[in-house]
């Protein structure tokens, strides 16, 4: 009797979980992403998006035309950039915090890119993705900028910026050829958020000079081929699948 | 009867967190710092360290002499930068990642400096660490350089650098400005981590010229003497603090 109402409390409490997530689910069909199919940072929110299989509703900014810098966007995200999330009446920028937004909403859908249950784990998680954005991020987007977006841009690339740059990115591929030595991917032997937040640059970069920098370091080459694999990744930088989401 | 047998079972789910935080504590009394008490990443740590009441061992890595580059220290972070966090055989770098997990294994010690129990108000939260990240801390870092790490070390600084950076800086503080005009700090109306990650940049740049563009903005104005004069951060930026710790 008293197991059977310790069951009953437990099947209650389960079912409040799960329908939180389910309630969660419904009120963010409502998921709007303000964005552009051809922006590495919207990249990587439709990356954490597919990998969790939610639904959401693409809003294009084009980037082409400047609309970001236009009043009505400046209104939405003063800081003129894209991606923006709406879940409602909540509004965020950076595409990192939102990545960790949608991940915290759906721990346990889809993909679990981190690990909220084991806080030494999440330690290290979050240390991988802090690396990404103050070793990787700032000589990775150098590069991309001058090897990728001004090209498509018109602009020349300054190749006395490119050759300054690489060095600095070659220190840290080589930390992290070290690091892949032994663990199959940065933050352990899983697929995590700190692999993710790598993927943009790294797509736009292996369309350059500076993909070398990658292929000579054996560990780091199949780490790179095993993250740009990922379907979840191939659909989120499909420019197709941008525009045929519904509602656009 | 089971009204009580349920007290019972809540009892031991409290117990068991409570311990579980008082053996985290009684273990991390081995919670090591490598740091230099002048060293503006070092402080974010310990202004954590000290919100949260907890005892650390410093262990100092003169950046003067260029320790952080010897090939003993370049072992325990081969990119050669403090803070490190040893918690047992747990090593972890950079000083937002270590922030950030001292945050999630002490949530509900000393300050609350994040909503764990709320993921909206935590995206929020994430949302203005991020920006921090990528918006203040890459204009704030080169003036910070420029004007207060160059005549430290005897070189000169670039005011034509100074005088192309500043505007940046008064473009996110423009935005700040606006933020501030409607909440105490930049998350909500309390103090949370994204404000305390602002402090070791601000701490340095209200000792220089650029001191006037937090000054003319009276919002910003208000919430800088505000996180500044918490006692923590105080304790943080005191190097006799540093040395006078156990274990140095």
């Amino acid at each position: 009797m008293s197991f059977s109402r310790l069951l009953v409390t437990f099947s209650l409490i389960m079912m409040m979980v799960i329908s939180n997530e389910t309630f969660a689910l419904a009120h963010n069909e409502g998921y709007k992403i303000y964005g552009f199919p051809y922006s590495a940072s919207t990249w990587r929110v439709l990356a954490v998006l597919h990998e969790k299989g939610l639904p959401h509703y693409p809003i294009t900014v084009n980037l082409r035309t400047g609309e970001q810098k236009n009043p009505s966007f400046l209104s939405i995200n003063p800081f003129g950039q894209v991606p923006v999330l709406l879940d409602g009446p909540l509004k965020l920028t950076e595409s990192r915090a939102i990545s960790l937004y949608i991940e915290s909403a759906y721990r346990s859908r889809g993909t679990k890119l981190l690990n909220h249950e084991n806080h030494k784990k999440m330690g290290t998680e979050t240390m991988w993705m802090y690396i990404e954005s103050f070793e990787f991020d700032p000589p990775a987007t150098i590069l991309t900028f001058e090897q990728a977006i001004k090209p498509m841009t018109g602009l020349k690339t300054d190749y006395k910026v490119v050759n300054e740059t690489e060095p600095k990115l070659e220190q840290v591929l080589d930390i992290y050829e070290e690091r892949l030595k032994n663990s199959s991917f940065l933050a352990g032997n899983s697929f995590t958020m700190a692999d993710l937040f790598h993927l943009p640059n790294i797509q736009y970069l292996m369309n350059t000079a500076t993909k070398r920098l990658f292929e000579n370091r054996p560990n780091v080459h199949r780490w790179v081929a095993k993250i740009m694999a990922r379907p979840a990744w191939k659909k989120a930088c499909d420019a197709n699948a941008w525009y045929d989401s519904v509602e656009n």
